[in-house]
């Protein structure tokens, strides 16, 4: 009896206090590495570039992205440290978000065609949510990390990117690589960066019936 | 001269043909397998079964999807073939949508919370289609194969599941494993199931300016 192994404690602690240190997702059954991992951190390093190669690369993952009867309707404003794009994309953002996205290396702005000359395009709310998600896990297969922001004044981007009828902008998204969350400054970003991820739980997620859990 | 080698265009059609074959996305730079290989199949095996843990790993990705402000927006009604919640989203679903997706192991509907307790919940549909692409993403790495749906009848699908006002059934999601596109029947949808794959090109969809390529 005295012989049975007890469970390597420590090393289960060590494996849990690692995904909570990398805030990688706590699931009841393994996900692919790439969702897992995928969170949307502030702190980025204003020193680090975001190399062509992988900016296409997070691009082309959104491009491939499905769409309601192949519409297509995600188009991205490109902005790389230095150029007027960026200038541009950080200069309509919301003074919160601008405080920790002028250190991204790549600034973004995501557009919803919502009518084309075949009329207008449904879903295409959607189908934008649907090519994002493609690229901000893109840029966890790359190395990167990236945050998207609601955050941003949308009459000002039609107007700086004199955006044509029909052209939604409805999405920031800052990329970059991930920097200690000291570089936010204040205790409270800290604080805030370092906090646990939270969601629903699985069974108030995916439901039999509508208030009945599926599993 | 005569000895510099000519180059192995065999080699190169094989990759090529391939990559169209298995309809892996055609990219000038390499992007991630799961989101290289990822598509929209009608033709599944009615046979084959999708296990729990595959199911539970589909709606664990979606569930930690990003969303504007953690709102979770995203919610799945999940039918398991032979199932009522399965039959009931199978009724709802377009003739012509019905007519493939029956070979499906599992049925989900997709809904967006569009307004909580708080109010209204911005970027609903948006956030639904995040939670989505983490979902049939998550799929491709379990080997299956999902195909996402607008043709239901969404009023039907409100009164079949007693849809709370505020929650919007949006989307219809077939997951199963791949067949043959011959199980599809008709010459017409063979030819539809084995069509390559378009998009727009990459230098109308990263813009530096409205109209002017990023790249």
């Amino acid at each position: 009896m005295w012989r049975r192994p007890l469970p390597d404690l420590h090393f289960l602690w060590l494996a849990y206090s690692t995904a909570v240190s990398d805030k990688r997702a706590l699931t009841s059954v393994g996900i692919h590495d790439i969702i897992a991992r995928r969170w949307s951190p502030r702190a980025l390093d204003a020193e680090a570039d975001v190399s062509e190669t992988q900016l296409r690369a997070l691009l082309e993952a959104a491009r491939w992205a499905p769409s309601f009867g192949n519409t297509q309707p995600a188009r991205y404003l490109v902005g790389v440290r230095g150029d007027d794009t960026y200038k541009r994309i950080l200069d309509v953002l919301a003074e919160g978000n601008r405080q920790w996205a002028h250190r991204a290396g790549v600034l973004l702005l995501g557009c919803a065609v919502t009518r084309n000359d075949k009329g207008d395009v449904p879903y295409a709310e959607y189908g934008l949510g649907l090519a994002s998600e493609n690229l901000v896990l893109q840029a966890v297969a790359e190395g990167l990390a990236a945050r998207q922001m609601a955050g941003f004044d949308a009459d000002a981007a039609r107007q700086v990117f004199d955006l044509p009828d029909g052209v939604e902008p409805l999405v920031a998204i800052a990329v970059g690589v991930r920097a200690e969350p000291e570089v936010l400054g204040t205790d409270r970003d800290v604080e805030r960066e370092n906090a646990p991820r939270v969601r629903v739980p699985l069974d108030e997620f995916a439901l039999r019936d509508w208030g009945t859990p599926a599993f």
